[in-house]
């Protein structure tokens, strides 16, 4: 059976992957060891959150599905820091597991171009370097021209309770044993990770009473800029989290048991997620922290199982028993599921170019934790971006690389590739320079003309965002051009606000920049905006509101995306650089690029390097001594 | 941790025992290796039909729960064989698998004194010949008095799909190899099974409109008897089926593959289930048959995958393709599940007393596939019976033996137990002897009063039932007491309702006994009966029609219950009697039964066998010279 594509694997990747080929033409199919689980959340029962929102936006503006899945499965909405900036803001959803895991695999058996089956895909099939197909459990052999492996935590998978070790992907699910070796005969460098996942515990069994309930927005927004938000907050349902906390008999209790615990005792020997660390981890590492927030999660709409968000671990089910247990409000807690860690191989991202096919086998694209990632939202980033890629390299078009400064898909992707990863890489605000830029709710108007060229947005939705733009652009237009004179009449209305009153002629924009203004305020002085939606009007506010920041970095952009035009002389002496790692001269020396541009994309370039190389090429075009400079 | 009793796996089985068990009281734990997948249909997306609906209606009658989950999950409801007799119809409902899936969970885990976990049982604790608890996978030690074991096809399951072979419960999943070990050091007698499942293939890719579509019934009924008949009919929602045939191309592709066919060339060594035999065994069979019914089945309401009913299969996959492709309305069929075969071990059920524990380990009960038996409803009806058993052992009270006259699900235990089985047994409404006295409809006014005593229904339900029955009675009692004699006005109105005029004086019953009589006309003639609800009417009807045989078949099993207590003499020559083979007059010899009820319980001994012995005894007391009689 021949095929355009074939995308093994159906988590969040693999879906995303799966329905950006089948809607931009190509022939697909999905392999998946199990058809009912594909969509499958593994671990919470949530999607988005800090940064991780971000991304689901932009896979949102791409044309991606995640956004619109749990818009439907949703059962809790809430944006998160919604006191601080702007840029920082997250969207992060509680979603009905049931619910996600059909809606995706129905979305997948409906999509025309896409096949699933339900097969175990155990062998690469590789000519002259070139992927041209896959074979399975079942004996089929699939040809295709592109393969895209997004094998998440099943490749060669252990999983770990206290003592116990087994094989498994998911629990009580196999491992992919054959398509691990596959890929190691590829010639991919391969490593080693661990991450894991917390207890489930009957919800009948908490004392709910006794914990702060956490309630989701009073006007949730949904995450997808497709789906319509009045109807979703006159039909949406939510049920309410609630908070909890360790405490010392916990952390006691946790230490005492440290000499049990995989992770100590030399049993796991994957690197585990920084920043998404077991709660062994945690009490291992803030040894004076008292006590520890849990999140207790519904996992479906009827809530008749929770997630305890915070105690990812792999001590033994006794430990986790008493360990729960010592919480309050869960004396009488009883497990479903016991935590356990995993570990699988993965595969060095520096293996990758940009476009998330390997350097090594053409046509050979991987997406999601094979690449050393944890997070659904970052799996489902990349298998995206490998699906548009695949497709567009069928096409012989150009790949589609999203930049730094215009997604957090492009950090994502650029971080990964270009630095690779020791430990399970997750997204963060931090990580962006230019995160002014790369607010959620800009994500539709910085993306959607790559979803609408590449077919994955309709007319009618980039028809809707092209408004919007045009709505914001009028918008500050307006604030720009709104001039107030110091004269006395206004400087009462400023005052009736309770604002300051000012001494110059002074311009709306400028006026919204002041900390004290808020959208009402805005429009107060600004009339003519209360015509627009009051999402219209908050988009102004905030991109008035930051503009200044926002141009600035907007100007560095500038200046970087010209200075990468800078050609490097021919004879360029790369080792005469102070400052330089001996390993990025050297890969400077073997690959001699012709520009900055070429310099930034050669895997473990990093951006500081190529800041120093354009120091230095400057300084060599001026001949001036560097020393002096310096 | 102690439980009183443990129930050994999720599937339909495991679900009723473990309901059972806790509504009766007992601290019950399910332990199940997937939590997800409690409540799975692992074959066709329908729950009932012929005598297996009967054995829906009885679970429901006692307090059990598949019929109720039936009708919430259920997508279209069907009374076959409307146009035959009472006592053989069946209802039969399509089911949303992933709906069933997650309502049976549900309930499970929001069920008290009930606690589910996700774990593997691996070992039976075992002291003096009693069962004292279940080792896990995760090294968990559960204590508990009684122990149901509902493995399934799980039992060192393996997979065949054409010359593929490989260990697994059910497609993608784990197989239970320790648990069978430690079952076979028991000392129980173990043999292998072989069951399979069709493929299942995308709905798009399916012309329907060349197939016949079926539609469920215009006024369905639910499956529960606790079930709100109006607010039901009101409201479900239902979808159609299709049915499409094989061909004369469908069987050449098949035969030509007999070599490739795991079930012919010996790779499978467990015997299957005759009467749902694979394709390929039933192109074997009957060869001459010129085509086969195929059921297009939808796995969900969104109806995006469907099940090819009558197509079970280990073909490779490849030849399952081509099978399909050959069918009218599925040239283009794309497979998402390939069909498969699967061998289990599964424990003589010979070797369990009528209560289904076993007679060598006492505590231990098993219930479903383990039995030898096949189907959803077989399994859920003894794991229902093994459940309220193990309980009632608790409480020191004797067990509750459905007899073969009262119930299907009598049949059915006391045909495994007694009988024991060769192939998978799955139920048939000519297995019982006292079909009239089984009928679906009179399942509550049969059983409730059990369910009732036992706690498993209500007061509410039950006194419903009361009325049920009352008004019947009630009915019945008109019917035999409105005497009509045949003057002129009658004949004329027995005239004008097509009917053939009367001789003698008559009972309405009698009329209603005639063929041609519906149950307008009994409502005709007896106008106090239209008072009745139009279910009751036709209850009335129903039981007024076939009261004669009804009657005959109550007094055949007086007549039986008389003579088995007969008694048997204590010198009695079990060797004298001619008919009676070796290996029953052995058993009878070590057994030397008290009685002919007595006799009746000893594993093996036939009810032919029972009926010689019977006529052996009369001779003896006679002093008649049996070669004269016979």
């Amino acid at each position: 059976m021949n095929y355009d594509v074939i995308v093994v694997g159906g988590g969040h990747a693999g879906i995303e992957a799966a329905l950006a080929c089948a809607r931009m033409g190509s022939k697909t199919l999905l392999i998946s060891m199990l058809a009912e689980n594909v969509g499958a959340t593994s671990c919470n029962p949530a999607i988005g959150g800090l940064a991780k929102g971000h991304l689901v936006r932009e896979i949102d503006a791409l044309g991606g599905e995640m956004a619109l899945i749990t818009d439907e499965a949703g059962i809790q909405f809430r944006i998160l820091n919604q006191t601080k900036g702007p840029a920082v803001r997250g969207s992060r959803a509680q979603i009905d597991m049931d619910r996600y895991r059909v809606i995706a695999r129905n979305k997948i058996l409906t999509t025309s171009n896409l096949d699933l089956v339900q097969e175990m895909a155990e062998e690469l099939i590789v000519e002259n370097e070139t992927v041209c197909g896959v074979k399975t459990n079942l004996l089929n052999e699939y040809t295709a021209k592109k393969v895209i492996v997004t094998s998440g935590t099943f490749l060669r998978g252990i999983i770990h309770v206290g003592e116990i070790k087994q094989e498994g992907g998911r629990f009580g699910e196999q491992s992919s044993v054959s398509l691990s070796h596959s890929l190691k005969a590829c010639g991919l460098e391969m490593g080693r990770l661990k991450t894991g996942t917390c207890a489930r515990v009957d919800a009948s069994s908490i004392d709910f009473s006794v914990m702060e309930k956490q309630d989701g927005d009073e006007n949730p927004s949904p995450f997808s800029f497709r789906t319509n938000r009045d109807e979703f907050r006159k039909t949406k349902k939510q049920i309410p989290c609630y908070i909890a906390y360790t405490n010392e008999d916990t952390h006691n209790i946790i230490e005492s048991n440290f000499y049990r615990a995989p992770l100590f005792t030399g049993q796991i020997e994957g690197t585990g997620p920084r920043y998404c660390p077991s709660i062994e981890d945690k009490i291992n590492r803030f040894r004076d922290k008292e006590r520890h927030h849990l999140f207790i999660e519904p996992q479906t709409m009827e809530n008749t199982e929770c997630y305890i968000n915070g105690m990812s671990t792999s001590l033994p089910p006794e430990v986790q028993q008493q360990m729960i247990h010592s919480v309050h409000g869960m004396e009488n807690a009883k497990i479903v599921r016991y935590g356990y860690a995993i570990e699988y191989d993965f595969v060095d991202p520096r293996e990758l170019k940009h476009s998330l096919e390997t350097k090594k086998i053409k046509g050979l694209y991987l997406a999601g934790q094979i690449n050393g990632t944890t997070g659904y939202e970052e799996a489902a980033a990349q298998g995206l971006m490998a699906g548009i890629n695949a497709t567009l390299s069928l096409q012989d078009k150009e790949p589609l690389i999203l930049r730094r400064d215009e997604a957090y898909i492009g950090v994502l992707i650029d971080d990964l590739v270009t630095k690779g990863t020791k430990e399970p890489y997750r997204m963060f605000t931090s990580r962006a320079e230019y995160r002014l830029l790369l607010r959620e709710e800009s994500a539709d108007t910085r993306l959607s003309r790559y979803g609408h060229a590449l077919g994955l947005i309709d007319d009618k939705i980039y028809a809707r965002v092209k408004v919007k733009e045009e709505q914001i652009q009028e918008g500050l237009r307006l604030l720009n051009e709104t001039v107030f004179t110091p004269n006395k009449e206004f400087i009462k209305f400023l005052e009736s606000m309770g604002e300051e009153k000012i001494k110059d002629s002074i311009t709306a924009q400028q006026l919204v920049a002041r900390k004290s203004f808020d959208v009402a305020k805005m429009v107060k002085i600004v009339p003519e905006l209360d015509k627009y939606d009051p999402y219209i009007k908050e988009e102004i506010f905030v991109e008035g509101k930051y503009s200044r920041y926002v141009e600035k970095q907007s100007q560095e952009i500038e200046k970087m995306k010209k200075y990468l035009k800078v050609e490097i002389p021919q004879d360029f002496d790369f080792k005469s650089i102070s400052g330089l790692s001996r390993e990025i001269v050297e890969k400077l020396e073997s690959f001699n690029p012709p520009t900055l541009q070429a310099a930034s994309q050669i895997s473990g370039i990093t951006p500081a390097a190529i800041e120093i190389l354009h120091i230095f090429i400057k300084i060599e075009q001026k001949k001036i001594n560097y020393k002096e400079i310096l």
